[in-house]
């Protein structure tokens, strides 16, 4: 597995001692990231230099070559990515430190209890004056971990506290992530409805299909709040958001185009779903499995035989379907747009799909979850909607691709934050307009709002 | 309910002005708390002067007997404890933020690959990679919350959160408040241990006896992680480090005394048990409930028929019957310790206990769980222990006993950090003594271990 490998360097620190370290490392065929100056001191200087290297042994070997040019020594040398994720990647804390005896009194008792029988008397305070009215519980078994499969809920924590993070960071929401040691869809079902008021919003990750489908379906049926598994429409947002851009690349239109998807697994159905929803004239679809054909059918969708069917008839294609060069550019129709979106390899290359004849073209490194999630969960609790609908989704999408300014990437920058508050603000509006918003607009803890004149809070 | 009031004055900044305004404050009968100068101009300041009053009409009327002071006007009046918990007392935040490309590929993808992979290999390095190993939940569903009763899940919350707080903020742990829909013993048992992974140990918190007792019992059973009722335990630990001090106080000596436990409710039966297993000479109990009586006495405690033999025959009285004045003067002996603990109202105030000739005396005030639970899961975690033994809760009473520095009050100061730090190390140290500790010495999550020299993250 590549990696990226941080080395510790102490150098001479004089004019073209750097560059026989970075001519080092390109002999041995490592792609340089970062270089980082730690310290310098009169003679010599030391670095951190990032490098991305083919696996663990090609790392040893750079670090053996390195430690051998002159006036070099190798301090050490990490993986960057154990180092960042060293101690976990996130922390509970208060919102304001408890200093003093008042503070106690205000957040603990005898203060806490007036604010719990508020809460019991008038359950809409919870929204307000817990937590609850920020927070959404990322519920995971582990069964389809990124590419690695399944893994069991605890291997896949790690990507649980990296979603959280960016919930924190881009959105200002503070998501729990939820390891739920099963994979039968009753207990699991089961432990998220117990727990589930805990929480303003359920995301489900990495679960394997079908049971994704049949989870997400009860939960949404069983739950007061928004439930959404980010890696079906969470994905499909963002692929929607990078369709919509494409076409307008290509001067398509989507609701004059036939869409054509390749591969109905969680993610390729929700890409399907969520396009029809959005008004795409047709939506075909091919898949191997014929529960995947009849549940894409129920939807609207159009099983068509083959590949060379979608090829043939699609004006957008999307593939979805992890067999890296499945596309042969002999299959590709001029002026097309081709999202070929597996990871880490794509059905076809976006220079092999262009030269072909493509119009736009995209493989998955645009299909960043980010961009969608962290938005679409602050518009729905910041709404109180009971529900993720469709008309959020497509409103999500729409926000994202009215933000892209790089037309050539397709999405915007992930770290953007006007992107977030964009999504945020369409999902809310949506909400609002689709009917599932708190009707009676009691203010969130996600609301900047005063507390109120006089000692009852709002609402009692 | 009384409560502590906030008033927001403007006052004319000249002498006799504020003297004027405590003047009818206590002409109203409002304790005065905190008094805050916000802003001073020339001619007028702005203070914020804490109240507590008897209820919210009082509150009222001290608001308007206070704007018709001369010169003096009312900006605004809260009850503190609702300002304190505005928007929710926790937030979930990254522990390093996501500032650039490389930050995404070190938390995320493609390195957090990296990382999952190698915890699916060696399940041990969760400990160390993610917030597992410094992460507590804090279940409860809500059926006896303070002195409030059954208010359920949502409206507890406010308690789980400040429980929340003091983790982090006095012991570095992640603790995370877990509602548990259900008063349903087998249903809250299955929901905490189908989530279990997601946390290095498993705080329960107001649940209501007996269900109490069941639900821990089968938790200890079920899972790998320590795992403590507070209610029962860790008051149990702060009692009993109050009743060392005492006893310290009153020249007696706990293994040669007779401890006589009044109630035998979640609270009173944890502190005979627990007193018990730290070596008392004997352990007399009553209880008008039945149940109560043979559970204690399968313990070792041994039931007698009613509270005229507990003050008859034990050197040191402990009382959680919350019947206020339940033990009058009369039925004190010299030189006895009583430990009157039940709050806002205790069986007997520590003045009439010490006039009546006890040698030491305390009330609820002194019990306060933030004393213990902190500390002792931190000590767990860091040892990476299997269970919370006795051994470790006697370390940890015995730790909070030792700091204890104005004798009068019994306990430290629950603010002190050295408090928190001490009872750690005891129940580390304790862990590991009484081979509950993991025995790999897995460095933990809370531990401050660099990351090794090499690529491969340690025990790889």
């Amino acid at each position: 597995m590549p990696l990226d490998c941080t080395y510790r360097l102490r150098v001479p620190h004089e004019v073209g001692s750097l560059a026989r370290v970075t001519g080092t490392i390109a002999e041995c065929h490592g792609l340089i990231g970062d270089v980082k100056t730690v310290v310098v001191a009169r003679r010599e200087a030391i670095r951190e230099i990032t490098v991305e290297v083919r696996d663990l042994e090609h790392a040893a070997s750079l670090a053996d070559r390195l430690g051998a040019v002159e006036g070099v020594q190798v301090i050490w040398y990490h993986d960057r990515a154990f180092i960042a994720h060293e101690g976990g990647k996130l922390r509970v804390d208060p919102v304001r430190p408890v200093l003093s005896n008042q503070d106690m009194r205000d957040v603990y008792t005898p203060g806490v209890a007036r604010v719990c029988t508020a809460i019991a008397q008038h359950p809409g305070l919870a929204r307000r004056f817990t937590t609850i009215g920020r927070t959404v519980a990322i519920c995971t078994n582990g069964t389809r971990v990124l590419g690695l499969g399944d893994i069991g809920p605890v291997a896949s924590m790690p990507v649980m506290e990296g979603k959280a993070m960016f919930y924190a960071q881009l959105a200002g929401i503070s998501a729990v992530p939820v390891l739920i040691d099963t994979g039968d869809v009753d207990e699991f079902v089961q432990a998220v409805v117990r727990i589930a008021p805990s929480f303003g919003g359920i995301h489900l990750e990495d679960i394997s299909a079908p049971e994704c489908f049949e989870i997400e379906r009860r939960l949404i049926e069983e739950l007061p709040q928004p439930v959404m598994h980010d890696d079906v429409h969470g994905t499909a947002v963002v692929s929607l958001a990078a369709a919509i851009v494409a076409c307008r690349e290509a001067g398509l239109r989507l609701d004059e185009a036939v869409v054509g998807q390749i591969g109905l697994g969680a993610a390729g159905f929700g890409i399907a779903s969520l396009i029809r929803d959005a008004g795409a004239e047709r939506v075909i679809a091919t898949d191997p499995g014929e529960a995947a054909r009849e549940r894409a059918a129920g939807c609207g969708i159009e099983p068509v035989p083959d590949l060379e069917t979608v090829m043939r008839e699609a004006d957008v294609v999307i593939a979805t379907t992890g067999v890296p060069g499945l596309i042969k550019p002999e299959m590709v129709r001029k002026g097309q747009v081709i999202l070929a979106l597996s990871n880490p390899e794509p059905e076809i290359s976006i220079d092999a799909a262009l030269a072909a004849g493509a119009a736009a073209a995209a493989d998955g490194t645009v299909v960043n979850n980010v961009l969608g999630y962290p938005g679409m969960f602050r518009g729905a609790l910041l709404a109180g909607a009971k529900a993720m609908t469709t008309d959020m989704k497509r409103a999500a999408a729409w926000a994202i691709a009215g933000l892209t300014v790089e037309s050539d990437q397709l999405v915007p920058d992930v770290l953007d934050p006007r992107v977030h508050e964009a999504v945020a603000a369409a999902v809310r509006q949506a909400a609002i307009d689709s009917g599932v918003a708190d009707a009676s607009r009691t203010p969130t803890a996600l609301d900047d709002v005063p507390v109120p004149a006089g000692v009852r809070p709002r609402g009692t």
